[in-house]
Formats: structure tokens, sequence, C-alpha cells
């Protein structure tokens, strides 16, 4: 078995009202790496850094037993920044600066040993990498993907080549309503899941997020919360509670396709309560299956009749 | 016992991305009280028309079992008259026009035989209005109201006079955050909570609503729907549920107060179905039940392991 998780690695500089870090702890193989670390160990993570990438961050993925065996340090090389401020609201955020430094010429290698993992979860990069990745990969079974508009826009032909090879895609409704050029969310699913995936996820932020499969539409909310400290990260780490749930119950059926929705929210959730990577650094996995249990009770209902 | 709904009666010209209908029945006492006559009749009507209102649209209210005794028919004044247009996406729409009419000098006068009425749900009018209705009222044992950004702007004072005597608000997420100052929606249903409303209802247009109470949050989505036609009234379908479902079923209780919130998201959707009052003119209570059972099925989910 084995999950393989593929994604950037970075150094964030983040402005929120609440306050601001610099350098910190970022990326999208860092979030669902940590993330699904909860469910099952090891994860295989395979990415690269610069020299300049610290080394406090490395133990931290390994104390989260994350296998680093795929991790690239470029020696001499800077690692990929991001920049972003959030706006009083937190629900819009603007892009400070991105340089790309090793990732600009990232060329995602699988090691031997991880090319038989049969979960693998493709972080928001390049599409090209992320057909490189499936292109060494043996016989992968269930393989999870993100993207964004960014390269909905500019590579659509090899995005489009991707969809054909996964089984799950994760967006928000911004993307899905880009991709499918159709404003009705229900319709876009349709549309969307034609052009490869089983399985559509739609991530609406404080909105919640959609499971859409064959014969399965499900709703999920956002887990009620008073203190957003940073929104950073959230989508990542509901893709990795969503495919680390999955890996662990080794079981895809629908109702667990919806279980594994509810525990990629918790993860999100426990995610922006703090900066950087700080909310999934501590935690217990009873507070995790508490949280689990939060969403149920503000989900559940029935007629009283 | 009884459920008394007072508000707006009136002829709507709609235009959607699919259609156009000009002087179609509409107004927030009309969509209330056809949504609440599934649930249970009759429901008292409070509420002025001209006499320019079509005697088919007295027919159709009264064939729901709505009672009319509250209805005020102005002779030779004309009806309120609105007139809106939906944008391609239909989450945004502009008033193209608004007619007060014999709305302008309206003093809702409480029939004698309706001032008992236990349930009252106090459609979106003037506050002063509002405040008017309950002084006429015996001993209303459970008051719904719903307001809008432009009495929250225009008339806070006599909306904050009214909030300490209702028990449910209901409000969209944007009159929510101004009406509390405050972007985060948990933090602001707790503020506004405060303002008197033992229990806050706040809608989310596609994303379904939210119930606030002392000790419950319960997070409800919008029912899948790929046909919407005219957004027109879903709101107040919405409250036309919750109180009808409410009323009939006799019990507060915050499992209750949930599958209301279900009921209303039911009526909601039948109402965006089709033009105008439409979608609540024909239904069965088994198509409602059905109705809420599929928000089970799009909601339910459990720990697999």
């Amino acid at each position: 078995m084995g999950l393989l998780i593929v994604g950037s690695l970075g150094l964030d500089t983040v402005t929120t009202p609440f306050d601001k870090v610099e350098d910190a702890l970022g990326g999208s193989a860092t979030y669902i790496s940590l993330a699904a670390s909860y469910f099952s160990g090891p994860v295989r993570l395979v990415g690269v850094v610069g020299s300049d990438f610290p080394e406090e961050y490395i133990r931290l993925l390994g104390d989260h037993n994350v296998d680093l065996e795929g991790l690239q340090k470029i020696e001499g090389g800077k690692t990929f920044r991001w920049g972003g401020k959030y706006h009083y609201d937190l629900n819009v955020r603007d892009t400070l600066f991105t340089e790309l430094n090793v990732f600009e010429s990232f060329d995602p290698i699988i090691p031997e040993s991880f090319r038989k993992s049969k979960y693998v979860c493709l972080g928001n990069i390049d599409p090209t990498l992320q057909l490189k990745v499936l292109d060494q990969m043996d016989d992968p079974q269930f393989i999870v993907c993100d993207t964004m508009n960014y390269w909905i826009e500019g590579k659509k032909d090899e995005l489009l080549e991707l969809l054909k090879k996964v089984h799950v895609l994760i967006i928000n409704d911004s993307e899905a309503r880009l991709l499918a050029h159709e404003p009705n969310l229900i319709k876009a699913s349709k549309m969307i899941r034609k052009l490869g995936p089983d399985v559509l996820i739609i991530k609406k932020g404080e909105h919640g997020a959609m499971l859409f499969t064959d014969n399965t539409i499900f709703s999920a909310p956002a887990y009620p919360m008073e203190t957003i400290f940073d929104p950073t990260g959230a989508g990542d780490s509901f893709a990795g509670g969503f495919i680390g749930y999955l890996f662990k119950s080794r079981d895809l059926s629908p109702n667990s396709l919806k279980a594994a929705v509810i525990y990629g929210s918790s993860m999100a959730s426990f995610c922006v309560e703090k900066f950087s990577t700080k909310g999934l650094e501590d935690l217990s996995y009873l507070q995790v299956q508490d949280r689990f249990r939060g969403f149920l009770n503000i989900t559940k209902f029935n007629d009283t009749e």
C-alpha cells in the first residue's frame, strides 16, 4: 500500500488582521502531509526545498512520521516563498509575492520505494508535473488531485489530460464554475465528472464542502469558528484529512467518502485556528475524533413527529 | 392558538435569464402564507392590496386555507408593485422599481378574532408596523420576525425595540454582518441574540441556513438544484415553512427547531423551482416530506470504522 503526497514546500510570509509571520512553514505538500499524518503513518512526501530550508521544519515533518526520502534539497538554492495578506473578513486575500526559486525547475522524482504506493495525493502544482508523477507510479489505485484557477486558465490541455487519470478532484466553487463554464454548481459537477474524476469535491470556504459521485450528493458545513487566525493551508489540510482517512479505512464506499469529507473539514478547521502549520502540529487523534463528533452535532436532525 | 402572518402582498415583475413575468403574485405575506399552509390551516393573513389586485389571487390564497379577514382592500388604490432582474448566476439581482402605492399608508389592523393568535410571523416590513402589530396582540407566545438591510440602516432604533420582543429573527448573512458590525457569523450571532431573540436564523442563499440558540448551532445546506427559475420569495417561503411546521408540531425544542429549518429550506427549494408563487401552489404534503428526506440523504454521515 502506501500513501504518496506530492506538492510544494515553502516559506510563507502571511499578514492577517491579527498578526504577521515571516518565513513560516508552508506549501501544499506540507499541509497535506501533516493533516494526513494523524490518520496513518508513514506518509511519503515528494517535493523540493533549498538549502535555506530550516532544519527544524525537516524535524517537524519527521516527527509526524513523514517519510522524506523523496524530498530533494537543492544545495545553494532558495526555497519557494509566498507572501499574502488577508483582509478584515478573512475571505479575501491578496498575494503580495511569489518567488518560485528551486520550485521553478522542480522535477518530481519518485523514489523506487515510493512507486508502489496505491494512494496518491497530487497537491496543487503544475498539471504537467502532476502527470509526470503519475507516469512514474507502478499501479496507483486511488488518485486525489487538487488544482487552481491559474492552471485551469493557463494549462487547460494538460489539466484535461490529467483529469482522465484521477479518481478525485478537489477544487473550490469559483474554480468549478471556471472549469465548467457554468454558474450552477450541481450542473457544473456533472460536467466536471464527465472529464474524468468519479468523485468531485467542491470546497466553499466558510460555507463547507460538497461531494459528488455517481449517485451521491453530500453537503458538509464548515466548522463554526469564532477565531480564524490564518486561513492559509485550509484547503490542503482538507485534502490531507480526506485522503488520510480513506487510506486508513481502506474503504472507498460512498459512506466512507462522506466521513472522509468530514475528517477533511475537521483538519481544515484545526489548521485555521493557528498561524501557519501550528494548528496541525500538536493534535491527538482523540481531538480529531472530537471534532468529527462536533460536525455530527451541528448537522444532525430528524423529524420530531 | 392560531398562526398570524403579517407582511406585504404585491404584484411582481421579474426578469431572469430564462423568462419574464409581469404583475405576478408576490409579497412577503403571500409567500409566507402559502408555504405555511401546507403544514396547518387556516393561517391568518393581515395585509393590504388595491382594487387592481386580481380576484384569482384572492381565490388562490383562499384555496390554500388562508383566512383573509385581515386583508384590507383599498378601493381605488393601487397594489404594491416590485420589479427586479436577476443576473446570469441568479445570486445577484437589481431592483428595477418599487411602487409602494397602498402600502405607503398601510396601517395593520388585526381583526378581533386574530388577536388571540399564539404564533405570529412578521414578514419584512417597516419595524414600526411590526411593532404596531405586536401591540394589538393579546398574548403572543412565539414571534418570528424577518427584516432587511434597508430597515437595519434606516430604522435601527425601532428595529432594536422590536428585537427585544421577538423570539426568532430570520435574516441573511450580509444583514447579520451589518446588524452586528462583525464579519464572523458565529460572533455576530452571539451579539444579535443579545439584542433580544432567543433564536437566530441566518440564511445564506445557495449555501443554506444556520440556526443559533443558547446551546445549539445547526447548519443546514440548501437543496442542490440544477434548475432555479426564480429566487424571488425563497426567504419568505423559508419563514413560512419554518413557522408552519412549528405551529403544527407545537414543539419548540431544539430538535423541533432544527426540523423546522429543514422544512423551511424545503419550502424555499420548491419556491425557486418555478416562477412567482407557482412552485408553492400545487404541492402535496407527501412531496414536502419527500423533500425533507432528500435533505436527510444529502447531510447524513457516520464514522464507518
